[in-house]
């Protein structure tokens, strides 16, 4: 396949296509993953997540340019869930690229749902492998952080960066419970606002650390020390503050990212992760192509007939699968 | 089975513990379900929907108890999947029954993910439909808005409201670009806050309304007049200003999901949603049973090596998930 040969050799045309391939799914799609497949697993993949407003795009763009400022190159995948019908990942691949625009060392991507429910989480997978095989050695994916779409996109990083911002309500702080454990940094950006600190202390309390420590001071368990490794082996996220539009903080965070990858591998963990990541997809993609193959057994007739019976509450949705389920028995054709 | 006949009776108690069993799924939540199955269908289901901070949960219970001014009886699910390893949702029930406590026409569920990705829409619906049968004549369903699961949830509603709060950024305008086609009406609520105006034209803005004919001038299209059903037979859902903790603006609300329903009712749409309902739903369980039945039949040493090869990157998942398939072919047992 020539798109092959093309993405693996750096045109970044091919890498675009290639992409749109992906995107679109069926037959292509699927010989160009397998081809590009075995050429992936290089890369260091980042999810930075967090709310609307937190300024995650911005805290993208930063972190990407210190990358490049240390001769990484960058894939950026930008992940919005909540439009799935307007233009706007289009517009926003124009406004980034304007904004890093010309350096052969970044490709930036943005994705939309098009209105495939459930599947998005395995095509930005997709995306990462392809981008992953054309030899970017650094992966940021950002996705708006409430949901559980965008904790299961969350589940191809590697490295995961909640995003927060200073003088969050006490809703917001509510949900906070739902991403801490996903998250293996934490990024307080727009940090030179008001509350800052206190923000900061809100998330080292809910990882049970004592808030007044701050991060200097080594406690008695594992989780009362300084963020990163700690001697039990567990990860403790450390809280960063970061002024993304001005650049402040954002070689810290990068550093941490690193650190982090460095944990990853070297404990084994990376492993680990690949191989859950694995069973996940697989187990999607068998999901999908296991319905494909039952219903294209199904008369129309049959199958829209039982759905009235649904709809109409003569029958109940979890009666009418089992009688469906046998009609697989004997078909030597699947 | 004893339960059955128990939440036909209007037993609390029972309800409760039928909903718990729906919730941890298997053979019993199955049986429970097809023998409620054919006693549901007659209440109205209405999603609420918004971001974080935006009063959705003050809303509910304002409307809940407009509701019961007029002696209707109310579920409440408040389904929140940020929060899946936290007791959140069991607290959550508590300061909302002591909100509206001691009414035995309502009943209030909490649901957290439990860790099931994918899943919680499908429980949702069950759980709604355990309600249904048990009688509640209006199921209000509350969903934190941002997000593919919650847009997912919000297909089990009749009537979908989209609550938004005065002085959102454009960040934020961005998301409700997401949520402009599921909104069957909009609540801006909080609306005695500065900027309630300006966002609720906004949002006739993004309904290609003209943003400063308010509500009172019709047009000469479908799509610039007063809000509701247009002589074209589409509905165009008005902007109300509600202020929720003090019941403001809450009966117009109520008034204008009956209308919604009414119309649902009147059109045939009502019908066509049902029959939309249970094709996701059945697909839904299909794919998860084949699934399972699927892997049922494979080794888990085959299983294993397979997901090391990927996870080794020496086969793709799409190549496995070709492997696997024909598994499935001899099976007369399946």
């Amino acid at each position: 396949m020539e798109l092959i040969k093309d993405i693996l050799a750096g045109n970044r045309r091919a890498l675009a296509r290639g992409i749109s391939q992906v995107e679109n799914g069926g037959a292509d799609a699927r010989a160009l993953l397998a081809g590009l497949y075995p050429h992936s697993g290089r890369a260091h993949v980042v999810g930075v997540t967090g709310a609307p407003g937190t300024g995650k795009s911005t805290l993208v763009n930063a972190l990407a340019r210190t990358y490049r400022a240390r001769g990484v190159s960058v894939g950026i995948v930008a992940v919005d869930p909540t439009s799935p019908f307007t233009g706007g990942a289009l517009l926003g691949d124009r406004v980034r690229m304007r904004d890093l625009a010309g350096d052969p060392g970044i490709f930036i991507r943005s994705m939309a749902t098009r209105g495939s429910l459930g599947g998005l989480a395995r095509t930005t997978g997709d995306v990462i492998t392809v981008l992953d095989a054309a030899g970017y050695q650094r992966i940021l994916v950002e996705t708006v952080g409430v949901g559980q779409a965008e904790v299961d996109i969350a589940g191809a990083a590697h490295t995961t960066i909640v995003v927060e911002v200073p003088g969050m309500g006490d809703e917001v702080q509510a949900i906070k419970a739902g991403v801490l454990e996903i998250a293996d940094l934490f990024a307080v950006n727009k940090a030179d606002r008001e509350g800052a600190d206190h923000t900061a202390m809100a998330l080292r309390m809910m990882q049970g650390l004592d808030p007044n420590a701050g991060h200097h001071r080594r406690g008695p368990g594992g989780k009362h020390g300084e963020p990163g490794l700690q001697s039990d082996g567990s990860w403790l996220p450390p809280v960063l503050k970061t002024v993304a539009s001005q650049g402040e903080g954002v070689e810290a965070l990068r550093d941490w990212v690193e650190i982090h990858a460095g944990m990853l591998r070297d404990s084994g963990e990376l492993a680990r992760r690949e191989t859950a990541r694995a069973a996940v997809t697989l187990a999607s993609i068998l999901r999908d192509q296991l319905l494909a193959a039952l219903l294209a057994q199904i008369p129309d007739r049959i199958l829209l007939e039982l759905i009235d019976e649904i709809a109409r509450r003569d029958l109940d949705p979890y009666s009418a699968a089992e009688k469906l389920m046998p009609a697989l028995a004997g078909s030597p054709s699947l």
